[in-house]
């Protein structure tokens, strides 16, 4: 069960290059991406409506895309413009067709009804290819559901014992308790932690005389994504009061996309206003995300077969879920009120044996 | 759910040698096979009825098989005639023996009521081993459902799309619409496509100066038989109006045997009767036909990927599927019969408290 | 469904180290094994009660197990004694903890009710590390349901079909019925083979100059452990009547322990008491038990696949299933009587309602 209308990261501006079909699989449909001959990026349901062979495995022609099984050719709004050995196609022969945002190097892609797409709630990655901030590409693919991997970001207390030698730094870090705000489709969670040491990743690429103060900000909304204000500054040197002196800062940029109930995949970027001359820092940077994300997958997989082997156990809630407990609210709150909808929709149609 | 009142093909020949134990799981049952002495083949249940060990891992002797779990030894109708600390062997100790005819190098069998089993009815193949025509043996293994198999060969406007580079020939090869006719079980399509480049696979080894005409015209049958007159001659030379001149023809036998729900045995055969004193024509012909059948089946897997990620997909019929249309609700029908028969018999039997 | 207030072979001895944590899944639970500082065994249930992430790749802390995804420390009885950011730890917060005795190089364990653990109903191994006795120690893991195991070890007359190069002798020693005796738990089985060949496995190590009597007496109880006195002394020296004059005995140890409901972890020792100070005897004979158990497995394996596609099969009852029978009938017996206790204890409760 997912939430359909709302945005969903389908793919790297790089993945769909200008000749190749490129297939992904997102909360459960199959989807073609390419682009057309203005550059735009097309997104159709993967899927011949004739007998349900993958159009991605098919041909391009022009801006549209044949089937190579038995030849359907389909436009880049999804209708079937010809069927060979069928001199009339019947006007339902179309594969569903989805609205797409090209935006920061994402492609960001709408399931739900188009009617409700609008670009304007598309969170805000600018910092991904602002010029005054560098940033590498990421991705990964976890076998789990997603809703794992939300709890696993909406609590930043794993981070020293998950991440010692990348993001974490010392343990105390985990004992201070975050600020969260309830926004609009998810939370904010505001965690300030004064005088420690460096987590390893920016003490890697940034050098400090002695400890810092650092910060974690971020926005986590529907469906999973995580855009965050974080870094760190001397300690003594007033960041927490809005100062920025001698700091490393991070854009963190993040999204979580179902491809089924059981697998995920993972975009993200973190951007940095520093050294961004030196490509060596970003590579650095990027490489020790990376490394902390691969951290995050071997516990959340072992989590994840711990959970099957019981589908009986309750996890129990402590304080430091209070993030986690608010957005999964809020998931289920969203899910609630599609079903709801769906069942009105449903409702209102005439019966289709009456209508026949 | 499978039909069992008919002929299913086990095994080519030569699978089935003097000395060994051959195992197949055919229609969800898995089937010992082997020669008794006097030459003819054996097939009975490949499970042992004391606690289910397969036979086939066991030891001929004579022409008994011995189960090499516990030592129990079975003649070739299946009746247990040895067990070892049993001085007494019950007489329903048995496992199922299946009526089998070989005929033509297949070996052909039955696996439903043994009444039923008439060889009479068994298709007609006689091409695989007539001297007049060569042929090579051929067989794949395919994970997917039987039946969109069947939905392949009943349909061949996929031919230029799926085997461009094999069987396919020129794209308007799909535009022609067959004739399909109701047969005995099944269905006959009969294709003629006229003044076209010849396929890739018949021009590699027949050498025209220019256009052929193209048939191919064959009965699909019960469980999932193909076979097929099908070639080309010169355009011109009266093909259609039964003329051979400087023809290429084929007589193709092929036979689906479902192995599981999810997976089924394919066998298939392209005799051809001119050059048949090349055996690299033969080879050549064989070797197109097995690379195009791996086009068949990467198509049809990533098909029925598609098909498991929403079992609620409905396909949409076109006029090409006609025959397979037919042809499925031909296979309907049989299973409909058979579970009417069932129950008559489940209903006249003596209630079997009572009886004890 | 597995049977709980009942010793189990968790692991060997040497299995768990001082320093790391060891995990294995038992009858379905992840548990945690390690020694704390005075050498003794904890076993916890491998799942943090607050996410479920297995405390096995977490950090030894004294005699305190630290879970590494938040932080949380459980010590040795499974209390949680710390959690980052959280001041007061709610008493709930706990794992499961487990009776555990270490006997003869075996770690047992008590997965039911604590209170009703008595070491005294351990089966006796002690041969396992008597000094007079010599054996090493094995261990296989197998993908089948471990009662099928238990019809295995339960019916000796599989021997000389299953295992013709290590354990089985002459196939008459199929033929001869073994006495079957009900007691606490399961049943003692009792086989004399007179005058036969010697089995491969002790012709290896010991020298006869002719036939032997055989014997294999041994009881098999719940869980699922097998406890043998078994050897061969030459015919005419009386061994039937007591006498061990230049025999080869062995005190087979066998444990099986259910992993899931389809793996089974399998324990086994063959302590020899002759040529004690000749290594190569005591190799020699493990070997040949090595491999014969992996004869079962194969056996048994392809048993179950047999079984897997046809759930509706029913085994047919022989002879020699009589103490199998008796011992499955003993099982269910336990399940059920454990059904019942837990349905009475749930009745007895408050309601949860009622009492909130």
């Amino acid at each position: 069960m997912f939430i359909r209308n709302t945005w969903y990261v389908a793919a790297w501006s790089h993945e769909v290059t200008d000749e190749a079909l490129f297939s992904r699989t997102i909360i459960g449909t199959p989807v073609l991406l390419y682009r057309g001959s203005d550059g735009h990026v097309v997104a159709l349901q993967d899927r011949c409506c004739h007998r349900g062979a993958p159009l991605s495995i098919g041909r391009r022609e022009g801006d549209c895309v044949r089937c190579l099984y038995h030849g359907l050719k389909f436009d880049a709004s999804g209708v079937c413009v010809e069927a060979p050995a069928q001199a009339r196609i019947p006007p339902q022969a179309k594969v569903a067709s989805y609205p797409v945002v090209e935006r920061h190097r994402w492609i960001w892609i709408w399931m739900g009804d188009p009617a409700l797409a609008d670009p304007a709630t598309i969170p805000d990655t600018h910092w991904v290819d602002d010029p005054a901030w560098r940033c590498l590409p990421g991705y990964i693919h976890y076998d789990v559901n997603y809703l794992l991997i939300c709890d696993n970001l909406l609590d930043f207390s794993h981070l020293p014992f998950v991440h010692p030698g990348t993001l974490g730094g010392p343990e105390s870090y985990a004992s201070v308790q975050p600020k969260v705000e309830r926004i609009e489709g998810g939370v904010r969670v505001t965690r300030w932690t004064m005088d420690i040491k460096a987590p390893p990743f920016a003490a890697a690429v940034k050098h400090w005389p002695g400890n810092v103060d650092r910060w974690n900000i971020y926005d986590f909304t529907i469906p999973g994504v995580l855009l965050m204000d974080s870094g760190m500054a001397p300690t003594g040197t007033g960041a927490r009061e809005g100062a920025r002196v001698d700091a490393a800062e991070f854009r963190s940029c993040q999204a979580l996309t179902p491809e089924t109930e059981t697998s995920t995949h993972y975009f993200f970027a973190q951007p940095h206003n520093f050294a961004i001359d030196r490509p060596e820092v970003t590579r650095s940077v990027h490489d020790a995300i990376v490394e902390a994300f691969d951290e995050d997958r071997a516990i959340i997989t072992a989590q994840q077969r711990n959970l099957s082997l019981d589908p009986d156990f309750k996890m129990m809630a402590f304080g430091i879920d209070s993030a986690l407990s608010q957005f999964r609210w809020t998931v289920n709150q969203r899910l609630e009120a599609e079903r709801a909808q769906q069942a009105e929709i449903k409702a209102a149609e005439p019966a289709s044996g009456a209508a026949q």
